[in-house]
This record gives C-alpha cells, sequence and structure tokens, in this order.
C-alpha cells in the first residue's frame, strides 16, 4: 500500500505523575508527543508504511526524539537535522471536577524555526499515497505555514491525497489569523477532521442546540456543520468527533462522518479517562486507514471512534491500538474481560 | 490584609503507592500534613498572608517539614524548634469497597511536648485577624491543650476571630474528654467547623433522620445541628460538611454554612477520589477567607464547598488550588475539559 | 485446626506500571502469583495454617519467590527445590474499554516438570484437614496430572476433604484433554468452584439464559448448572463466582453456593477494579475457611463474595484480607469511610 | 543444630533515594532493620535457625516489619504483639567526604515499653543454644534492660552460650549509664564483639596508638584491649572489628579475634560502600555461625570478617550472604568477575 | 546582618537516573539549578538573607520554580512574574572515562527577555550588603546585560559590595564578546571568582604551567594570573577554583584566595563524584559568606574549598550544606564515620 | 557501505535496582540485551546499516523487544516471528568484593527452537559485507547450530565476511561440545574475538604466565594464543580483549589485536563500572566498524578498546556511544570534563 507521510511536530511531554499538580511534583514523567506525530504512530501502529516529516536538532533530546518514533515503526528517514531545541509542554493530568492542564513550550522550536527549502518535498512524497497534517503546524510560525502550504500544493499536483485535522489553539494564534491561513489551505485538502469548537472558532460554524460546556451535543447541528464546511471548501469526507464532558474522569465519546450526502453516527462510548491526549489524533489516524483500504462510511466511523475510544484508556500521547484490537471494539466487544 | 495564625501540627505522611496495603508494599511515598498544617497551605494557595506556628525539631527531618510550609508560601518564621520527634502518621488508601486506613504515630511529637512558656503570642498575633486550631490539637497532650486555650484567649483579648474545626479523633481522646476541654475553648470560638460525626461525637447533638454509613443526610437535621451549637456556644458562623461515601472511589460532597438565622446550602458534587484526606481542612481554609473577604453566605458556603470539592482529586493533605479555580467551580466549570 | 495443603504453581508477574501498555512501557513492576499460590496466601491471611506444595529452582529467582510466600506466613517447608525455571506470566492492566491481557510463560518450568516421585504426600499431609487444588495444575504436563491424582488419592484416603477450583486455560490445554483429566480427577473432589465460563469449557453445561459477553447472568440457570455438575460428580458443595463484566474499570460482582439441595446467592457488589487478577482464588481460599469453621450455606457465600469483592480493590495476585475485614464488608460495611 | 535466639528491636528505616540529602528528598526509601534483627537475619541466610524476639504493634505496621523478619526465614512465632508503635529511624547516606546520618525516633517503642513479665524465656529457650543480644537493648529503656538481664540469667541456667556485641550508642544513654549497666550484663557473656570505638567508650580501655579518626589501628593496641576485656569479664572469646575510615565512599575493613590466649587477624578488604550500615552485625552473626560450628580461631575471624565485608556491598541494614559466599571470599575470590 | 542580592536565571533542569544517557531514557528527573540561583540557595543554607532576582513565567512551571527557591529559605518577593517560558537544561551524567553532558535550553526564557524597567532596583537593595552575579546573566540577552549594568551602579552607588563569578559559557556567547561585556562590568566589581578556564577564555590571560585537560595545575601560575587580573580590574580578592579532572568519576578539588597581596591555597580534597554540578557556584556562596564574617584569607579559602567540595557529594545544583559542616571538614572531618 | 548482518538472540534482561540482590528486591528493572543484538545495536549507533536476525514470539512482548531494536536503527525487516517465548535474564549487579550474577532463562526461546528452514539468507544477506555471530548462538540448540552453519556457509559463499566472538557459556553447553561444534564453524570465520578465558575453555590454548583470578595478564602469552588460533583457524584477524577484574567496581580494560603478524595493544584504562555486561560486545562491535572502515591495526584496536572502555559506564546490554565519541577517548579525552 502506498505511504501516509505526517508532517508537523514532535515534543517532548512533561507531566507529574499520577494526579499532582505541577506546583507540588517533584518528578515530571517523560514521553512524547505532537498532534501529528500521534498520527504518524498510530498509522505505524496499524501496519500501515507512515512517514513522519518535521525538524529536530541535532542533539541527543532531538536524537530521543527520533528514536521514540522509530521504536513505532515510523520511517524517520526524511526528517530533518537542525535548529536550537525541541518543544516542549508540560501536561497536568485532571481528575473529578478539575480539569487537565496544558502549557506549551513550543515557541523557536527547530520545526518552527524552519525554513521552507529545507524539505525535499519530491523525494518525501515517492510512494506516497496521502498527505496530513493538522491546524496545529501552521499556527507554528509563517514559515511553518509556508511549508505547509508547499507541500499541499505538491501533494494535490502528484495526486495524494490531503487530510487535515483543524486543532485549533488559542494559545497559538487567535481566530482572526487562523481563519485567514486555514481557509487559504482548506483549497487542497479533501478529508477534513474537526472537533466540536473547532469549527466555531476557525469557520464561524456552529452546531445548533449545542452546548460543549454542559455537554449537549445535536446530531442535527453536527451534520448542519459539516455540510457547511463540505460546501464551502469541497472536502470529499468530514470527520467529527463528539465529546461529552461530564467531569476529567469521565466521558462519553462518539463520532460522525459525512460524505457530502449521507451522515453516518458511532456508538457512544462511555469512556473512564486513562489519558485523554491524542484521542483527536487518533481518530484522524484511524479515518485515514479506514478510507486508505476503501471502508463504507458507516464502518469507518465505527472503526475511527472505536479506535480512538481505546485512546482514552492509554498513557501518553500515541494510540497503542493494533486494527484488530478496535474491529473487536467495534463489533460490540468492550467488556474488558481478561485475554489470556 | 491581616495575617492568619494557625496552630497546630504538621506530620511526616507515609502511604503505600497506589492502592497497595501497607503489609505488601516495599515503598511508602512521602508527604506532610495535619488538619492545621493544612489550612495553613491551603489560606497561603489563596493568596493570604499565612502563619503556621508549631513546635519542629532542630533536626533535618523537622526542617524538611519546615521547608514543606515554606514552599508554598506559609510564613514559619514563628515556629518553635526544639524536641525529640516529628509525628508521623501512614495511610493506605482505600478503594471501592475498601476503606482508607490511618494509623497514627504522632505521640511525644515535639509540639505535643511542648511548654506553654515557648509560644510568645503576643509576637505570633502581631498584624494578625484571625486566629484557627482544630480539635486535633488541644487533643494532643494537656500541654497542647493548655497553649489552645492560651492562644484564645489572647486572640479575643486581641480582637482577633477564632476559628476552630471540631475534628474529633476517638484516638486521640474519648468522648468524655473531648466534650469537657473542647466545651471549655468554645468560648473563645466564633465561627465553628464540623462535620456528620464532630457534634454527635463531640457535643451529643445529632442530625435526626440521618444514618451517616447508609450516606442519608437530612438537610434540616444539620440545620438543627447548627442551631443547636450555635445557641450553646454563641457562635457567629457554623460551616458543615457533608459527605454521603457510597464507596471508598466515589462519594458525594456538599456543605452547609449557618449564621444564625439563615442555613445556605451548597450544590452536591459527585468527587472521584484521588486522595480525600484534608477535604475538611481545605473547607475550612476557605470558609476563613470567605469570611475575611467579606463574602454573603451562599457564595460563601459555595466557594468552601468548591475549593473542598477539588481537594478530593489532589494527592497529599494540601489543597492546592487558587482562588479562580474555586470560583470557576463554583460558577459551574467542573465538566473538566482540558485547559490549554 | 487442622492444615490446608495446596498444590501447584507460583509465578513471577511482570507488569508495566499502573495503565501502560507492554509495547509502550520501559518498566515491568514484580510481583508473585499463581492460582493454588493465591489460594495459599489468602488462607494464610486468614490466620489458617496454610501450607504450599510446589517445586522450585534452587537459584535466587526461586528462592526470592519463596521468600514471598514465607513473608505472608505460608508453610514451605515442604516445597520440593530443583529444575530450571520459575515460571513467568506478563500481566497488562486494562482500563475502560480495553481489556486486560495475560501472556504466560510458564511452560517447562520447575513444577511442570517435576517427577511424581518427588512428593512424600505422606509427610505432606501430616496433620492436614484440607487439600486443594485447581484445574491450572494437572494442565501444566502429564506429570503435574499425575502427581494432582497422586495427591487427591493420598488425601481421600486420609479422610482430607478436597476441594478443586476448575479454572480452564485454554492457552494450557484444550476442551477435550481439560475434560477427560478433570473429569478423572473430580471422583476424589468434595467442592467445587468455578466460573460463569468453565463450567460450559470443561463439561459442556452451560447456564441458560445467560451470555457473558453482555454480562446477563440468570440465577436459576446456575443453580441448574451447579446441580447437573453436583449429581453427575457426587460434590457436595459447588461454589461458582458470578462476574458480570461492564467494562475493564467496573464490575459487578457476586457468587452462588450449592449444597446439593439449596442455592445461597451472596449480594452483588459493584466494584471499581484496581486488579482483578485472583478474585476466584480470593473466593476458593474464603470458601475453603468458612466451610472449616462450619459456617451455615448463606454466612459462607456472604463471607466468600465479601472477601473476594476486596480482591478487586487489592495490587497483585494475593488477595490481602483478614476475616475482619470480610466479615465487616458483608454485615454491610463497604461505604468506604476513613478507618482512622 | 540448636537454635539461636536473638533479642532487641526491628525498626522501620527510611532513606533518601542514593545520595540525596534529607532536607531536598520527596522519597524516602523503606526498609527495615535493628542491631539484633540485622543478626537474626544474618543467621537465618547462614541457614541456622534464628529466633528473634522482640515485642511489635498489632497494626499493620507492625505486621510489615515481622513479614519482613518471616520473608528471610526468620521464626517470629514468639515475637510478642501490642504496644502502640514501631521504632523508627531515618538514615542520609554520605559519600565522598560527607558522612551517613542517622536520625532515631526509637522512644516509647513498644520493645523499649515492654515489660519484663511479656516473655516467657522458657519457651523461648526451648531448643535453643545461644542468645544474643546488643548493648543497644538495654539502653532503649530501665524494663529493657532488667529484660535483658533476665534473658541472661535464664540463658545462662540452661546453659545456653551469650553473646553481646557492645554497640555503644550514645544518643541513648551517656558513657556512664552505659558502664554500669553493661557491666552487670557482661558477667552472663561469654562471647563479646565490639569495634574500635566500644572498648573506650562503655569501659574507658583504650587501644594505644590508635587515632579512629585518622584511621591509624594498631594490632598491638586492640590485643591489649581483648586482653583487658576478657580478663576483666572472663570472656572466652572477644572479637573486634576494624574499619578505617578514609572517606564516606572508601574503607578498608578487618577484624581480630581473640581467645584469652592468641589473636588471629583477618585480611584487610578495601571496600567501596554501597550501604555499610549492619557491617558490626553481620561480624557478630558470622562469628556466632562460626563459633556454633567449631570453627578455628583464624578460619572464624576469616569466615567473619568476609561475611561482613560483603554488608558493605548489599542495600539494607540485612546482611545478604550465604556462607558459601563467605567462604569464597575468605579464600580469595573478591575480584569480582561475573558469575554466570 | 545585611540581606545578599544574587541576579540571575533558575532553569528547570532534567536529568536521566542514575549513568543513563539521553537517548536510552525513559524518564528525566527533575530538579531547579542555575548558577546564581545555587548561590543564593547556598547562602540560605548558610543562614544568610538571600535574595534572589529574576523573571520567571507566571503559570504553574513558573511557580513551582520559585516555590523550590522559597523551600530553601530564599526571599522571593521580589521576583519579577511575566514572560513566556522558564530556561531549560538538560543534564547527562557521566562515569569513569565518559564525560557529563549538558544541552541548553534556556533562550528566550523569561529573564532572558526582561526589559530593564522592570526591575526596581532601589527596592531591591533596601537593607542589602552584597551583590552577585555571574559572566552568565548578561551572556543571556543584551536586555539581561544592560540590567546587570545597572544593577552594578546601582549598587556600587548605595556602597553595597559587588561580585562576580566569571562562569564563561561558550554556548552563550563567544569570547570577543564576553571580553567586551564582561571588562565593562568588571569596574563595578570588587570580588571576582573564576575557574582554571575563565581567565583565558575570558581575559585571555593564562596560567602557566598548566594543562587543563591533563590535570597540571601549577600555584604560581594562578597566583600570577589572580594578581593581573587584580592589577586589571582593581579587585579586591580575587577567587580561583582548582579542578584536577581525573576521571567523570574521579576529581581533586582545591582553591586559591588572592587578596592583592597574599595567596592562600586550600588542602586539596579527593572527591568521588556525585553530582558536580554547581561546585563553583558553592565556592562563590562560601566567599561571599567568609567575606560577610570577616574570615581571614586563609581560613576564608579553608571554608570555600570545604563547602563547595561538599557540592561534589551531593544531588542537584543547590549546595544543601551548613555552616558547621563546611567547618567541621575544614578542620579535618572528612573521614565519613556515620553521625548517629 | 554494506550491511552488517548479526544473528542470535535477544533477550528480556531483569535486574534489581542499584546494587540490591535478588532476594531482597521487590522491582526488577526492564532492559533488553543478548551477545549478538549488543552488537547489532553498537554497530547501529555507529551509523552503520545494522541488521539483526533472529525469531521473536508474535505476541506483545516479542514485539517490545523488535521495537527496542528499532528505537536505536537496527534493521528488524527480516526478524522472524513465532514460537513461544523470548529469552530471558537476571541479572544482579555486583560491588566492592561481591561480584555480578547472572541467571538464564533461555532454553526453548523462540530462537533456540527455530528452523533451519525459517531464514531466507539469501534475502537476508541482500547488500552485506559482514556477518557476525558468536558462540551463544550455536550453543542454544542443535537447530540453532545448524542454522549458524548455514548462515556461515552462505556467508562466505557470497564473499561476506564473517566474524565470530567465541563468548563461551560454560551454563550452556560443556567445553567439549563447544569445541566440537566451534571448530567446524570457525573455518568460515575470518575475524574471531574473545576474551582472556574463551581460548582455554573452548580450544584448550591458555596464555602464558596468566592467572586470570589474580588479574596478571601477560602480553607474550596473548599474542601466542592470538598466534596459534591464526594458524589453526587461518584468521585473517584475532582481537582479544583484556580485563583486570580487581573488584566488582574497579576493573582495568584493555585489548590486543593481531592480524597474522603483528601484535598492537591498546591503552590501559582504570574504570569505574557502572555496568560491564556487553563489553566484550562492543569490542566485537567496534572491531567490524574498524575494518570495514579500514583502520590500521594500531587504530583499530584503539578505536575498539576505548569504544568498549566506554560501555563499562553505561546502563544496559547496548553500547549507547558514537564513533566521534570513541575517536576523542582513544585520543586521550578521558579526563571527564563536564561538556556544555
Amino acid at each position: 500500500m502506498k505511504k501516509i507521510v505526517t508532517f508537523g511536530e514532535i515534543m517532548l511531554r512533561f507531566a507529574p505523575p499520577g494526579h499532582q499538580r505541577f506546583v507540588q511534583t517533584s518528578v515530571l514523567e517523560t514521553t512524547y508527543g505532537g498532534a501529528e506525530a500521534n498520527v504518524a504512530v498510530s498509522l505505524a501502529n496499524f501496519g500501515m508504511d507512515s512517514v513522519f516529516i518535521t525538524k529536530l536538532p541535532k542533539h541527543e533530546i532531538g536524537q530521543a526524539a527520533l528514536n521514540e518514533l522509530r521504536r513505532y515503526g515510523v520511517d524517520t528517514s526524511k526528517i530533518v537535522r537542525g535548529g536550537d531545541r525541541l518543544g516542549v509542554y508540560y501536561l497536568e493530568k485532571g481528575a473529578s471536577q478539575r480539569a487537565s492542564k496544558v502549557i506549551y513550550d513550543r515557541k523557536k522550536s527547530a520545526i518552527a524555526e524552519a525554513e521552507p527549502g529545507e524539505f525535499d518535498w519530491d523525494a518525501i512524497f515517492k510512494d506516497a499515497g496521502w498527505f496530513h497534517f493538522t491546524g496545529i503546524t501552521p499556527a507554528l510560525s509563517k514559515n511553518a505555514a509556508a511549508i505547509c502550504l508547499q507541500a499541499c500544493k505538491k501533494a494535490v499536483d502528484k495526486g495524494i491525497r490531503v487530510s487535515c485535522d483543524i486543532n485549533y489553539r488559542k494559545t497559538l494564534w487567535d481566530r482572526d489569523q487562523a481563519r485567514e491561513v486555514m481557509s487559504g489551505l482548506m483549497e487542497y485538502v479533501d478529508v477534513c477532521v474537526l472537533n466540536e469548537e473547532d469549527a466555531a472558532d476557525v469557520f464561524s460554524i456552529s452546531a445548533k442546540n449545542t452546548d460543549i460546556n454542559s455537554g449537549i451535543l445535536s446530531h442535527e447541528g453536527f451534520i448542519e456543520v459539516a455540510k457547511t464546511l463540505s460546501d464551502r471548501f469541497g472536502f470529499s469526507i468530514v470527520g467529527v468527533t463528539l465529546r461529552s464532558s461530564r467531569t476529567a474522569s469521565d466521558n462519553l465519546w462518539s463520532a460522525m462522518l459525512y460524505d457530502g450526502e449521507d451522515a453516518c453516527f458511532a456508538a457512544e462510548y462511555p469512556v473512564h479517562i486513562v489519558d485523554r491526549v491524542g484521542a483527536g489524533d487518533a481518530f484522524s489516524a484511524a479515518i485515514i486507514y479506514a478510507l486508505m483500504n476503501d471502508y463504507e462510511l458507516q464502518k469507518a466511523v465505527d472503526f475511527a471512534a472505536a479506535a480512538s475510544c481505546f485512546k482514552h484508556s492509554i498513557e501518553g500521547d500515541f494510540n497503542q491500538i493494533s486494527v484488530a484490537e478496535a474491529e473487536a471494539l467495534m463489533k460490540g466487544g468492550g467488556s474488558g474481560r481478561v485475554q489470556r
């Protein structure tokens, strides 16, 4: 099967153990993550040929990040080496009424400072069939946005399918900046993934009868959002993750897929949260897998909701789930009996 | 704003990691806590000038306890140094049907053995506007009870408001001893905090229609208890924490505040428990904060219930919560969405 | 009181910390367990004279396993030393929709390779009143099955009561092998313990109206199963554990005891799972304790359900629960209030 | 072979990990130790029937200490249960020029508060051939000293050989108290063990030409000390450990044994220190083993120096060394090649 | 005694546990450090009124750094809050022939981006008697250099004594930049501290007959260097640390102090290294302490060499040593006998 | 450059933390290793195209081992998947006089049970220039020996250079078995690596004037050994590691290389040991690197001794060292100064 190229940032993530707060901990546990790297690893775990493109410093901390990708079978041979620093983020895991907190320290990272000329997209896209990025990457810097645009154009030229997770981050840019840049990129995008807040934040498209904070999500509202987006930007597929956040410990999780005509909804899973970071990325990866494997719409959303449901039960940013596991869950196997 | 002086004990706390039992663990995690120290730290976390008074050994273990208070901004400059040992307690965290267990090893601690002459209350109460202690301190020893009485008298003389959390501990003294000593101290107390069991244990005042073990708590019963206490001892404010313990993993948490006329109840929070030790202390600290900042009765109990609700989600004895966080929760923000 | 002899395997258990998956962890936490060793330790924790029989390598890893049994007061003096290796198993703890996983590496262990002539059952059974084994032991190897048979015969000769937990493990043998060997052993067994799947797997006896995966368990169906087993093999007592697995984090737990005439059911406990491995073994141990102490049928099943309910809240294979704790729970004390 | 009864205290030991100082650590690692418990475990590790006598609280912390002894095969069946607390000590491990620090919190422990009537020495000494205690036990309290005297008298009556390690601790009593009490006990002692400081501290007998702080130890001086002690108290054997402390990381270690006529010295080992606590106790245990097995004087001191040399390379108070290992070292096998 | 004001950066430090390398670790241990913060903490540990000035982000990571200073008693009330990020550095500890490695990620930190107008030096220097900074601070950014200059001028105006540790870091600036900026600052400095490399790197003044890599250090050469510096910049005191690095595990450590006339050398300590980061800072702190307490030159260098010798045995950047401990070592107490 | 193919076993390694013994630990730290895997990783760390061939179970524990190789850039695409179990070994790290201990549990591992037909050597050797194995692999089983022979023949057929590290393990086979099998394989080997014991154990060729246990190694003796081997088997290169084991904490390390005419010796390094497992494998890898890069004999042995010297300072089996680091050490840079 053709390769999937993902472009973006991988960061070093520091989190206090268990449910400790930042100000009380004397230990910060160490993993790696980033929206696009999460997609790349999840795809490798699905057995796909997954290529991750970024820029990493030459020093050992950069090497350790590269090693972590390589450990899960991601092709890192096209990663550009250089620059000063690896982006960092700090995560405090919430519980019960206390929300999780993320503090980013990713400015001036090697990838944010990278130059468009450093990436040889012809070589990168050799044997590729899919290109994925998220709305975080163009938010990193003007250079990063330019590289995204460059990659999108090249991909479309080569007949490579392009997907994008909107992934709006208000600490990286404001809504106006996001709308302007993202709108420009959307013309190259064929498959668009977003969550219940992104459409409103970036494109001022709100689902009716939905109050995110109260956890009320309206199916009809989201179909309307997807249709509006699809009409405006010509997406062939729009995927939406649907989260009802009751407390930091327990959520409901589902998803919708819209193909311009029909909307299919997945089952709703009650999730007891181990680590919810990366659930959206797990969803994107599963959508890419499903579409590359020609799943029908309902099967695709069922698979993607199941795969990303699992992410909530897994430590770290990366979704450590196989295709077989996701398929077993989408067929009803969520009772959690011990597998011996 | 004026300083808040809290007097009592800080102990070294040892707990097996996770949900291990004492007899199986080979590690004991180390933090510090004690009812009064918890109040002092919580107030410092609210940004108040918080002064903690105790006696600590001169050796490095005593110094480490002092350092932990200092780390959170508590004024430790008036702590008396000397004596033999720091009190210790062992905590085994429960789960599901298995209750948490506490084993105290606090006898003969430096503060229990302290002499009344060692504390210069005139110096300690300089610029102070509030004095807080709990029913644990006078239970430590006759000396400790005498020092409490000394401090209460001096506080009242100086026009400093006095609060007390009844905090009955049956392993420290029996009900008769507690009733006699606490009744004597209550005449100096203006704000009284207690939980659903204390009034019955210490003052033989029971809430009607309430069965603590079955988790049935009657609002009317608690109003009656507060009124009886208020009438008997002349408290201007009585605060009661209301816990429905369903399992060691999940509780309901609420609170009541009574001002001699009106009783206000806070919302009831379903809490998924990380560490419930110190929830009552978090409530006391929040009541003190609310009253020093002239909150109205309903707002005060809402704030205090929210602040102490958070304590259940936080490791260790100390409530690591800011005023802004507690206010956000009392306004409804408990859905636990990630804050980026 | 007479001694209880348990025969089987103790393994070294490796598990990633918390909810990490095998492929992402860089640490494997270390404990010991095995169906029969779990019963032996649980009985020692109940204060019984508990003797564990196995074969362990002479090297330090074998010694460490023996030490762990000794730590909890199990009599290890009759354990045979020799052979090459200690069996190992790997446990990945599930959460939410993700099930726990067990990978066994127990082939060719010292006990699986042991010879019948190595065990002096006359000496072992001195002062013994009970012999217990599980269906795992004869599944280890032909030799192990032969030793089981030898032990059963000797026990019956000496008037020692014999109990067996069916404990079918499909990775050790297939259903036909299990049926043949287990049927031969059942003639010596007086007390039979099994779970909701074992009767169907091994003896092709299914509870009607029960769908294990959907968590629907029919009381009538299990009475029928117990009666059929009792009639076929002459058991005086049949105990069945009843688990409704909703997710890997939350289960319902109950049990039934049948004495050939009456069936008694215990209360159903909603359990929030810390570690569910060994719950069935905790049940067996409690049944043995109850019967050796002449508990009536209802009290016996209440005690055994309560004791094994607790296992779900305890890390590791061994049930670290006293008789007093189990009795408190069976009398209703599961609200989890802190015990100070 | 006859049993060896050791009487004294076992404490919970807390130590910062690695070389952290008390005031900076947020973790305290947990083990158990105490001079006499160390001897009991070391003897069990040599394969001897080792009985430890103390008093331990009934609560789970007391049980955990008992379990730790049981884990290594020490007979704990005669331990008296009751009292309030387990003694605690804090250990900060030194390195290079920085010395290790010990802070004791052992006052009012269960054994210090025990009453003479609680120990049934006739039952305890059944089948015993040796009784050992150290100078720490009578220093704990007057009661503890009385129990020691009681035990010594009973042992001598029964023809049980008595050994004592002088083990002077200046934080428990002063030199005058020690001299008075220890002199009274010495009349029952047959084998006396001490280090390079004890004789001077307790009996005012100094080795000539020796400056402990500078690490200069004179063989002749120690022979003179041993002879003086032997003459004064009628010891048949005097054992002396000889430590040259160069830094907290590197010491020289040797020992002398004197039988009233001859003095034999062991080889001097350069030790790179992992944990030096309990080296003297390891020496005592090895002397007891050697004498019970009728080793000649030179072989006995060689064995004891080798066994206790190993203690410096082992974490925790207990000497985890077999007879075979100690014998291999005394025969020259200290080059540390990997044993596969 | 007057306050000591230290100005500079505190960073979050990440280090693999033990001797693991960056590329193999899955844990990074977390502490805080920075040349000037290390001096401030060491002075607080000496019991001095130590004030640390920096700029820290308002978020919880910034707060955690502030808390760590506060824990050791440093006055943090004048720290400016704001800016984006806390500087970070990664430390890999060497062993044997393998050197330690430091990777800085401190660009664009809050203090590097601070503006001169943010610091109210009049308020900061209230009751101050000493001002200390190092050559790292002006290397952070032009702004930081300007703030240093501003502070130096203000200090000299107020009669506050100024000390500077040259501390050349080639990754922050090149030699020419350093020479220019540092030469301008030196005119305000009265006490100059440097190591065996700094004078050559920054001021092109080399000690004769010294080859740092081979570990040969010439006393005469260093006196000449100190005299040259003293003559050129008018320092009243020049302190030099003298390290012979044999391997990453073992060094020799000594120091020299020169007062314009005489040069005094301390004893040379063989150090077995636990963590050598911050040894120079420990030396600076001890020089400041010694001079503020009017130690004579020889006593001052003996004290400072001893205090900083200890740093090699202590985990983390901060020197956790009291005056009493340093004095005991300078009087010869380095044999490392256990202190009970 | 051409690929290097290494064939053998990778095991899961369990070791108590620090210097704990097996019988006292409650944690076993987890890494991966095995003589041939160590060579493969070390070569990948040198930047070579390193291919590792083995057979690994399909389950997650097998996958985790594969991931660990992949993490360091080893090509794992030709690894055969299947079989029951991953080999395991237990390592107890020694210190001072106490030697390290290894307990193997590697029998019946997937690679030991593999069949010759499972490996497609034509595909494996595509683009390969070197084949390496050690004497451990043929010792695993007859099948493994047959596969080795098969691979050797194929390699020689294809003109691929073959190297072998004798690596005698007495727990896997006896000397006679080893001599017979290894002699047959040696005819295909061009470069032979061994340590000071192997020649005597396997080929009965002893170095004169050498006593391994006393640490006396004779240069002339080893030249004689190398010459004898070279003459007997036609090796073009013989490499010998030279270890003087003084204690388990400190060794001397050097090496010799002989090319049939000349013998070159490397410098002797005093190593302070962090983890000495894999030093010989690090040496083999460095020899292969040096020879593939056409280093002269002296430079080759200098490089290999330096690279493997570093292994003693690195945790785990794998040598985490770059070519640049090894070259810096061979040029004299072993003083361990911090690299910032």
